[in-house]
């Protein structure tokens, strides 16, 4: 039972709310009965589990815990409730989390035919909009998601949660630009890119895969260098006042108009 | 200039944060350069703006403190750096922000010609996903959202944030669900409920004005009761591993083919 917030694992743990930390270990922390047992699901991938029998009220948070002790490679960790709160994000926390390794991707492990539908974000700044379109993906049997340059961190805790499990079943890649374009043109994917000012509506094309869906940021939306690499580009209609959509809203009108062409 | 954290007036911005300050007095924040002048498109709701010289930098901002200080019944307040400070609810505020009144109306004061598209939401825990959906209702032209019972608070700084223009533009009723329902039969909406377990998928039936999408909650969807009351009930496809999209992006998919519905 470990007491003390200055243990060397906790340190380790609540270091990881930051970027730097997360980058420098390959690690990320999930938190919260659903996100531990989802994790459980992908037991190689997951290092260490951290319980707080003060805080665990739940029979299948404990039924997890169970899992993951009798696990050959998961440490499992028990803390004092002070101790867990110092490194839950959250308030109220349910007195479990786990830390978990990151998984990415390289644009040369991917193929046209396992790999039909992509979403590509250029400089998608908050990591809740970036889970959001994670968890999208996952419902319209996407891949993965393609972050271009300066991206937000999908293993950012707010990204982690908005993600839910897709945060495990979607595949990630990080890569620049540069890469990007001659990657797009040597498998000849679809590149449309979607832009609040494109004369053409996101249902007046066609969406034959294998293609890739590429979203700006939230403030910019798409640059015009990375619409000049677009096959076609879309807009969705607005009707009030407001020029623009929320980038997640955006990403998940498009992807359903490319789900129901090809159902 | 203020320099007094203890304030009157900057107390009372900074118990703005909480719900309980904004149900008393039917105020609330907006902040940031942007949100600002688009508070001042509607100033007769506006009832103060706070600048801070020291961190105020943009000239837009400057020209929004002017037309507030010309307007008859605007107080502009000037602060310090740590006032301004005390009473920003993000990190690097752009020392600008407004206190503005709320708006609410009643279902008695809506009309099916004048109002034909609403979305009503049971239980809505999250602020960002409600602000998000009031986003979307502007785009796609709704009159605006009708909160059912316990709700979450569109008047939160996040629900405001992510809402943008959209918390001016769309209006806001909340009621129970029992006069919601009375009202629903007296006036023949019709009522569509999203549900993920319904057979008919979103796509699948027709949508004729006036009527309203019923979404439940991000955890439990939408209750048997509430669904009882729906003319029809349809569900978002999944092709991934989870069974669930995030309420805001399921609002967006359904909202988007009631307009291609209804060009």
């Amino acid at each position: 039972m470990i007491s003390s917030k200055s243990n060397k694992q906790i340190k380790l743990i609540r270091r990881l709310q930051t970027r730097k930390a997360r980058e420098e270990t390959g690690l990320f922390v999930v938190e919260g009965i659903q996100a531990v047992v989802e994790a459980l699901a992908y037991p190689d991938r997951v290092e260490m589990v951290v319980v707080c029998p003060d805080l665990l009220t739940s029979a299948i948070g404990y039924e997890a815990v169970r899992r993951a002790a009798h696990a050959p490679d998961i440490h499992v960790l028990e803390t004092t409730g002070a101790v867990f709160e110092s490194i839950a994000s959250r308030e109220h926390p349910q007195g479990i989390a786990a830390v978990v390794r990151q998984q990415w991707h390289h644009l040369e492990q991917t193929g046209r035919a396992s790999d039909p539908l992509w979403v590509a974000l250029d400089a998608v700044q908050y990591p809740g909009n970036l889970g959001t379109i994670l968890r999208t993906c996952d419902a319209v049997g996407a891949s993965g998601v393609i972050l271009l340059d300066a991206a937000a961190d999908p293993y950012h805790p707010t990204a982690v949660r908005a993600a839910r499990n897709a945060i495990f079943t979607q595949k990630l890649v990080h890569t620049d630009f540069d890469s990007f374009a001659h990657w797009k043109q040597r498998t000849g994917y679809q590149l449309v890119g979607a832009s609040g000012d494109a004369p053409c509506a996101y249902r007046d094309i066609a969406y034959p895969l294998p293609m890739i869906l590429l979203l700006g940021s939230e403030g910019e939306g798409l640059a015009s260098q990375r619409r000049a690499l677009c096959d076609a580009a879309v807009s969705i209609p607005m009707r009030g006042r407001s020029d623009s959509l929320n980038v997640a809203v955006a990403a998940a009108v498009i992807l359903y108009e490319i789900l129901a062409q090809n159902p």
